[in-house]
């Protein structure tokens, strides 16, 4: 790097990232602070503190999303956002959201520190539930601030104790009266860990995420013949998972055919009745399908649809059914963003490859109504939401670095 | 058949079965008369009414096991059983157990009209709680009279509701004084309907029994990397669902290596955590292996672990667990009583084979203590514990003539 380059304080952003999370720690290393619990709100106020004491001025909209907000030269222009989340799974980790936050923070005390304005107000975003782990769906406050979902379907929202999503959000203190998405921003940025072992594999400091990949969800059932596992013979039998075998192969052998870039994932299987000694009447089975190219996740589609049929129509005893059941179609973030990511990269003198992210983000509903780009750094093993969440100190400040030079880089030019 | 084959009334046990079958009778065409519940209470009751009708005599030992007792010319010998059971699953069909019970009854019935004396007394018994499903394990109450479990272990079983077998046993008022296991027999015949397709499938009328499967039962795990569906590229991926296929395509081919008589059931499949758009971790299985010969079982054990093994050392981070839950020896039946059958079958020129019972049956106990063989006849598409079980009236008449003439044949001869 050279000595032009503004950095971040590597020591100072791993401080923080260490002190925060003994908010909610567990004994095994990782941290449990789930969305609108008392550790929630303890970590809410940590950050808040922090932000205070750099200056920011706190604002907290009616989902309870908090914007902290550094003055610009200019405070007429729309603010840069860089935003994730402070809430965990039950069984998270360290660094996911919360990196991407502190990120944020750590950019506000690096300009303070050497006394640099920009032109446009930067704005350091928490997004409330983006885990969705106690209150489904996941990223259900950017989604409320893009337009996606209804603030009133948002309260409404009830865990599994019954307890509505607004209640909880007023319990804690964070029930903001701003109106959500009232706010408008030039660009946002979001630094987070990669979730995967791609960076790791490739060796490489940086991902710029260009999009996010196309999900399709569909329910596979292959219903069959229950039997008793003991009188019929093998040749008698219409037994649903023997059928099943080569049938998911087929679907496991579309990610070859369709490339590196695509994803088939069976996570869950179940036999009905799923009797020890009874042939199965039924086997169902999720597949997830992914890829960051429309036209090619539609190919796979139809793929699906081919094989299934296939098999649906070797054996009359043998039926397979699938069902759609959602549709996410590829995100494709904004030019200029990613752009001004790979300039970062640049001057950071970083390694760096181009990327899509595998899973979800506040970003992928934010696109929708801000420039939109992501920035991930690796993380061990490719492990999150787990306690074993690992990241090393000298990558979170690279990440930081690149997210603060991507910001002024932004500062300065007209997005097309 | 000749003329001088005696033979049972067709109509008058086609008559009583579907009467005994309105006693718990279900909306669907079924029976629910689980053990030891009310209405099994009037099950045995009713049986044992029309028993008396034909002046047997009754007795009830300390399990509630009903033997109804036909003289013979010498009541110094020992008597030749017909046995079976007139407790279902709770959702069972009309004839799985009761055909055994009502098609003995059904042979005095004739032996009475026929004014046919037989040398050994003729006892038919009703066995409580075959079918195991409300008081396991099953066959509870042959397995005590065969020593095979303790009089205070039966007693001590319990429901869901933790209701205690003895409590409801003298709560129906069915728990006798008589020892259990005292009684003497010179040989046993139980009459059942297959709960397979092999007599239809062959279009035979009676399978001559010679025995039972042995039954071995594995629990398998095979253990991947649980890994988020979305950013891990399929390369770096340990989906133990895509290792668990050809695996258990290789298990299910031990069934072609093996041979007809060999059954290879993958009951139960299980994903961990069976998350859709997570790679599962973990992927349980229950193998159910069975096979008449002792020594191809274990030959088939083997090679289970010989493939599991195999598996197992294929990538190191896939791991294959298989772990023995259960073994059951193969079963064979005394060969004067198979022959007996045979005869029998000769005599009344219907269609036969021999063939072993894949399921278990009170015979299984009864053999270790008593000269025992059984006799089957078709259930339509191998269909049982359902409602929709159903048999012929032709073959219940044909299989009571065989079981009919066996015992005159067996009261002839003594066995070796």
């Amino acid at each position: 790097m050279t000595k032009q380059t503004l950095q971040v304080d590597e020591e100072r952003l791993w401080r923080h990232l260490i002190e925060h999370a003994q908010i909610g720690a567990t004994p095994d290393g990782g941290v449990n602070r789930v969305a609108l619990t008392d550790t929630d709100k303890s970590g809410r106020e940590k950050f808040i503190e922090w932000c205070k004491e750099e200056e920011c001025t706190i604002s907290i909209d009616q989902m309870g999303n908090i914007f902290a907000r550094r003055k610009g030269t200019d405070n007429s222009l729309p603010a840069i956002m860089i935003g994730s989340h402070l809430d965990t799974q039950p069984t998270g980790g360290k660094f996911d959201g919360i990196y991407g936050v502190l990120a944020g923070l750590e950019v506000i005390r690096t300009l303070n520190k050497h006394n640099i304005e920009t032109r446009h107000p930067i704005e350091i975003v928490s997004w409330t539930n983006e885990e969705g782990a106690r209150f489904a769906p996941a990223m259900i406050s950017s989604g409320v601030f893009a337009g996606v979902f209804e603030l009133d379907y948002a309260y409404s929202r009830i865990d599994k104790n019954g307890v509505r999503f607004d209640e909880e959000l007023q319990r804690i203190g964070f029930k903001g009266s701003e109106p959500v998405g009232m706010r408008k921003f030039k660009a946002t940025f979001e630094l987070h860990i990669e979730q995967g072992a791609i960076l790791e594999q490739e060796k490489k400091t940086i991902g710029i995420v260009t999009g996010v990949q196309g999900i399709r969800w569909y329910d596979l059932v292959i219903k069959g013949k229950e039997t008793h596992a003991g009188p019929n013979p093998m040749s008698l039998r219409k037994d649903p998972l023997k059928a099943a075998l080569p049938l998911l192969d087929e679907i496991y052998k579309l990610a070859d055919k369709f490339g590196k870039d695509s994803r088939v994932t069976i996570g869950n299987i179940d036999a009905s009745p799923g009797i020890r000694n009874t042939v199965a009447g039924k086997i169902s089975c999720t597949i997830d399908l992914r890829h960051p190219d429309e036209n090619t996740l539609e190919q796979m589609h139809t793929d699906i649809l081919k094989i299934t049929q296939k098999h649906n129509n070797q054996d009359d005893d043998i039926k397979v059914e699938t069902t759609s059941v959602w549709n996410s179609p590829p995100v494709y973030f904004n030019h200029d963003c990613i752009d001004a990511v790979e300039k970062a990269v640049d001057k950071c003198e970083v390694s760096s490859m181009k990327m899509v992210s595998g899973a979800g983000h506040d970003s992928v509903y934010i696109s929708k109504v801000v420039p939109t780009s992501m920035i991930f750094i690796p993380c061990k093993d490719g492990i999150s939401h787990n306690p074993a969440e690992s990241i090393e100190k000298k990558h979170a400040a690279e990440g930081a670095n690149v997210l603060l030079n991507a910001i002024l880089i932004t500062d300065k030019i007209d997005l097309t």
